[in-house]
């Protein structure tokens, strides 16, 4: 149970969009523009990363929701995530995309803890500045949501069902949708 | 010097928001919505609260501006804001601004760390269920720019001066003016 009355019984951060639409447009926005918006990231990498640093997180609703998003995003589909978030140094991505997870994994643990090496790493993998800022944006960025989710103790759903549903939402229309389901109050 | 080559020579999350405008517009207005929009903390608390959770995550940009802040907006001034820095169990702060303060180490942390004792603690001193949930946003979100800020190296200037001029802007007119210095790339 919640450790706050939302008011409303939708899942993870919906539940707490709904509770406070005042602070869920922006988080919506950035969500959107991080996961969707123009940059160089594919959005199935884009959500891998998310699922990553979300399951290194424990956030068990964050993990399952964008595990989801990434399976449906992603060629290989929920066996390529599984395997990223068992193992992220041996999962079978390209090189670039095994650095760009490592610098993920170092800012879940802090922002000090990426290092030259890390940087030199991915570029020597062919990834450009704007992929290594985007990387460490959303790593971060997870980093505050798994904390928002949790630190509230919201609720994450059991049925796989609903989190593939969701995904199938959110790969059609994005996540500025979530807005027009988040009224004033 | 920064991991990645920004193109300009702001300071902190600054330079970050010059570099990548489309993502700096919805973390700015993050920043303004909770910092400064409309909710129960006063901003002076709010300001103290995201220079709490800097500190504990050794992000000297990010404390450093936001104890100008707060010490801006605060009767006590930077006496408090350092008071809270080395000892927020024992500084001379309201019971109820305590709890809330003991939230924030705990999201800062990790989510599940927040436990229902921390709730209890804050509702015995007070607290109401809207000021729990923007505290665990608030220290959520510097979670997440702390690492952003330190993930990709930024600077920090050491002249006190800059940062308590800073705080006079902002506390004059908010955050949103940043978004007129990140034009479009």
């Amino acid at each position: 149970m919640p450790h706050i009355a939302l008011g409303n019984d939708e899942p993870g951060v919906r539940g707490l969009f709904r509770y406070r639409p005042e602070t869920a447009r922006p988080l919506i926005e950035l969500a959107e523009v991080m996961l969707r918006g123009e940059g160089p990231l594919t959005h199935g990498e884009r959500e891998l990363i998310a699922a990553h640093v979300s399951a290194l997180n424990d956030c068990d609703f964050c993990y399952r929701s964008h595990a989801a998003n990434a399976a449906a995003q992603l060629p290989e589909g929920m066996h390529l995530v599984e395997r990223v978030r068992d193992d992220p140094g041996a999962a079978p991505v390209p090189d670039r995309l095994r650095a760009l997870l490592g610098i993920a994994t170092a800012v879940q643990r802090g922002g000090e803890h990426v290092t030259e090496a890390h940087v030199a790493a991915a570029r020597a993998a062919g990834a450009t500045d704007l992929e290594i800022h985007d990387t460490v944006l959303l790593a971060a960025a997870f980093c505050m949501v798994n904390r928002y989710v949790d630190g509230l103790a919201t609720s994450a759903p059991d049925d796989p069902a609903m989190y593939a549903a969701r995904a199938g939402h959110v790969a059609a229309d994005g996540y500025l949708s979530l807005l027009a389901r988040s009224p004033e109050h």
